[in-house]
């Protein structure tokens, strides 16, 4: 029986002295090993040795585990945020650079007493929400090794699911901190733009990147959300977020957007109507009034995000490198990233004036709703599948996720159910989303859900250990009202 | 003598019965006629025929004048805004159309009362600050036929400081608001971003186009502004602003910010260091308290608006137009317009990142300041030299104005006095400016210092009528706070 990661679960066992950070890290690379032993997931591009993990852990020593909110509690981190002195690849072995520094989110768990475990696989330069675009083998699911991880987060995803560490980072921006999560029955935090600085993190599209949270459970989502957020200098995308929006935890009732019968798109998955409709009956349950939301301008903002000038910021993220050895990268990320530099300055202000426009027409929605629910990916697929129709397929992936961070929402993915046989008893999960800064709000709406599906968490027998997830330290707001403050 | 026609002046008129809008605009057009007449200042495109007025001031009949805050109130359109059934050219004859509505700004101001009186001349597309890049003549300086108007606005400015309106709409991108007020002895607002939308605007830069106003006096400005401001649905870009701010009118102190002397340029104009000084005086003496501001982050912005990918949305702007028929632009305004185009999606992401790094780097500026102030512009021009040198001269005029809209700033430019007759009598000014939504604020303040420096408006012999300028609804808040709602 393999040790429950849970924050919690481990933080009495801290406090109760029955568990040390080196007796945990000693037990978990023994796991590791054994993990790699039974299946070859390709989790790690580079996992920790004993003497590196052993090292956090003894810095430990002499703490009090009541001062520190995550004393002893290992993470995994996507390949593309920066470890000190460990080489980040970001999936492009010819790419790696070994920095000194580690980036100020992981520097900020490190100091809250969290123990880093390794370095995970991704699609390279985060590019893709398969999970099988890496030269480092095709990112096996956590649950059924036939179907992919899903990505980008592909082994930060897998290496929580199969309780190899307690959470992990991952980065999201256009899904890929939320598909990983549902395909492997965790929750997946992806905050808002800015609320997580993005120092010491290889850029996939500046402007919308975030760094995100696969966790075991909504509440030690927010444990981790509150030792990483807040401000920092060195990334002028960051920004403070001052708590809002509505509060799920303590009204006893919200509104919930749920997309029109003629929006909802499962890509042939037939097991799709009835998850998504079994999770709504679930938040009618817990107070909830589903509320009808007209799909089309959220949609019209995945399609151009898919189609405008973003990825002309992928290739600006590595341009000089792509320019110099476009062959060192993956064909499909190649084919990708070069469409980037054909796109020219006035198509790319077009693009602009149309998000602009599509923005103001999604925001009478949340005047009727406290957030929005849909499913968090429409279908799962094989490897196999993937592989054989790589772009199609990555793309269908991102149709409930490709909008949120051009429209400045956040997002937490939940696990709401397996599919039958059929979908060999693959998980499934919705996601709740609300405009930025309404993190823990969704957080607590997504704990008081999460206690009513999924027995497990990720591939573990563990049952979640649900604990409340920290309410927002505000009074709940009247819907759609937020409060800002701005200095300048 | 020429009818004051600041709007308290008229008001007073129409409420004692002394004037009809009908009989004020008989002796308008029969100024306008002498005007044209005595000198060739290429200030319209289109004046509008007697009987076109008349309809507007007849419209008025039987309307009491104290319930229209701008009833009989004259004023000129630059000819990139559209008034219904009038041409709208931008300074392009190949390019003209004739709107059946008129731009939602000049709705609003009809609908107040006022009574449009023409289009004016303008540098073509707006892409200018001098007036003498227009095929339907270079505007002529309103106090000095040698001199350039200043531009884009070149024939709004003019018309209001010959007295042959009340108060005039520019738009301001780059300066072209502001430099034109100066050099015509005006008050020049530069609203916040979209505060007065921009439909029916000919786009320059959509995402920093704003309409501005040329008007005799701040208090003026703030009356026009009431009746023009608030957020339009068909301009996605248009806002509503909370007051809030400094209030200059009834603190008893203020801070204000003036560039080290290494950031003072003056372009070889011998008398502007002593102009600014007498400013920075004239500031001290109504209780501020000068602090020094290291400018270069803000120059770095206006040399990014002149070298980065901004220029793009000005090909965009007009991109069908100017790829079928390139010849129909005037060779400077094709010239620059045409390098939109070279300038790939990369590129313009990365000077988005740089915008965005530099406007964090003045953020701090706003904690220590209450407005920050400015000449104008540097110096004065003859149209001989501009036409020498269009390019660079261009260019210069804008040293103070270029980054204001891209660090989305408010600004007033303010009369201060004229130079000697080594520079041949010419107005000089300075800016206010301070971030979005503090329009009102700094209007108070360009009040306080109007009533201290020149003794005429524009190139008539009418003192400035200075009434207070409306003060902010809201409390004098503490220096760089701003209160900002937002919902969504």
């Amino acid at each position: 029986m393999r040790l429950d990661l849970s924050i919690p679960a481990l933080r009495a066992r801290y406090l109760d002295g029955s568990l040390t950070p080196r007796q945990l890290v000693a037990q978990l690379h023994a796991q590791m090993l054994a993990e790699d032993a039974a299946l070859e997931r390709h989790i790690w591009i580079r996992r920790l040795t004993l003497e590196e993990m052993q090292a956090y852990a003894s810095a430990l020593d002499g703490r009090d585990p009541a001062t520190l909110p995550l004393y002893g509690i290992p993470f995994a981190i996507k390949d593309n945020i920066d470890l000190g002195g460990i080489p980040t690849t970001a999936a492009c072995p010819d790419y790696a650079y070994t920095p000194e520094v580690s980036a100020t989110v992981v520097q900020r768990l490190i100091a809250a007493g969290a123990i880093p475990v390794g370095k995970t696989n991704l699609d390279q330069f985060a590019t893709g929400l398969v999970g099988v675009r890496s030269p480092y083998g095709a990112c096996k699911n956590s649950l059924h090794p036939d179907y992919i991880s899903g990505g980008s987060s592909a082994g930060s995803a897998v290496s929580v699911a199969l309780g190899l560490a307690s959470f992990s980072l991952g980065t999201d921006t256009a899904g890929s901190g939320r598909v990983p999560a549902m395909l492997n029955n965790l929750v997946g935090l992806k905050p808002s733009v800015g609320r997580i600085p993005a120092t010491g993190v290889v850029p996939a599209c500046r402007t919308l990147d975030v760094v995100s949270v696969f966790a075991l459970t909504a509440g030690d989502a927010a444990t981790v959300l509150a030792a990483a957020q807040g401000q920092d200098p060195l990334d002028v995308y960051s920004r403070n977020l001052p708590p809002h929006g509505h509060n799920f935890g303590a009204a006893s009732s919200f509104r919930f957007g749920v997309p029109r019968e003629a929006d909802l798109e499962f890509h042939g998955n037939p097991e799709g109507p009835a998850q998504f409709a079994q999770a709504v009956a679930h938040l009618v349950a817990l107070g909830g009034t589903p509320v009808e939301v007209d799909l089309r301008p959220f949609r019209a903002v995945a399609t151009l995000l898919y189609e405008g000038p973003w990825v002309a910021e992928r290739y600006q993220a590595i341009r000089a490198f792509i320019e110099a050895t476009p062959e060192a990268l993956h064909p499909v990320t190649r084919a990708i990233t070069e469409k980037g530099i054909q796109i020219s300055a006035p198509d790319t202000f077009a693009a602009l004036y149309k998000l602009k426009e599509l923005q103001q027409q999604t925001l009478p929605v949340w005047n009727d709703i406290d957030c929005l629910v849909t499913p968090t990916a429409s279908t799962a697929y094989t490897i196999a599948a993937v592989q054989a129709d790589p772009i199609r397929l990555n793309s269908n992936l991102g149709h409930y996720t490709n909008f949120v961070n051009l429209l400045d929402l956040a997002a937490v993915a939940v696990p709401t159910g397996f599919m039958t046989e059929a979908m060999n008893h693959m998980p499934w999960g919705v996601t709740l989303v609300a405009p930025a800064g309404q993190d823990l709000p969704l957080l607590s709406l997504a704990a008081r859900l999460h206690t009513r599906t999924v027995p497990t968490v990720g591939a573990t027998s563990h049952a979640p250990h649900l604990q409340p997830a920290a309410a927002p330290d505000t009074a709940a707001f009247p819907s759609g009202l937020v409060r800002v403050a701005v200095c300048g």
